[in-house]
């Protein structure tokens, strides 16, 4: 069974926790562009990101490169934005 | 001292060896999606070649999620394509 897709309210309160991210993809997805001193701590940065998507099986679209790493979760099997996309997004912050 | 541009002939030339490698941004950058089997295998390639271009300090702007990579390579001090961009995309064909 899939997540349920948060209300628009559960959404937008989510979302004032959630500096820097932004609403893409019709509000279907959560964005945020992290900046970095180099290529080495951009790489760093997504590989322990991508640990706790493993670790949580769900796992973000990403851009990377020199100085900066981009981060979007969405929840393809909900079509929307669940309480797991939250929940990474916080877990994203705290590395 | 830049990179010399490769001229239109060195680059279709050196396309030519190059499977599924695409010229975009107007002709100044090479571009490929590689297809992997889940996320950890689309990020254990990302992490080799991140390797590569630490080594050569020339550093691909990447794309990364569940079952993909996408790798961009130019040479923005030279404002196109060089020698350097097509050396790592063999590079990353040899990963």
């Amino acid at each position: 069974m899939s997540e349920p897709v948060l209300t628009l309210i559960e959404r937008d309160f989510a979302l004032e926790d959630l500096q820097g991210w932004q609403l893409t993809q019709d509000g279907k997805a959560i964005h945020k562009r992290f900046a970095f001193k180099n290529f080495v701590e951009s790489l760093a940065f997504v590989n322990k990101l991508g640990a706790v998507a493993e670790e949580h099986n769900h796992h973000p679209d990403l851009t990377l490169g020199w100085g900066y790493a981009g981060v979007l979760f969405t929840t393809h099997d909900s079509g929307g934005l669940t309480a797991l996309d939250i929940q990474l997004a916080k877990a994203a912050e705290k590395l």
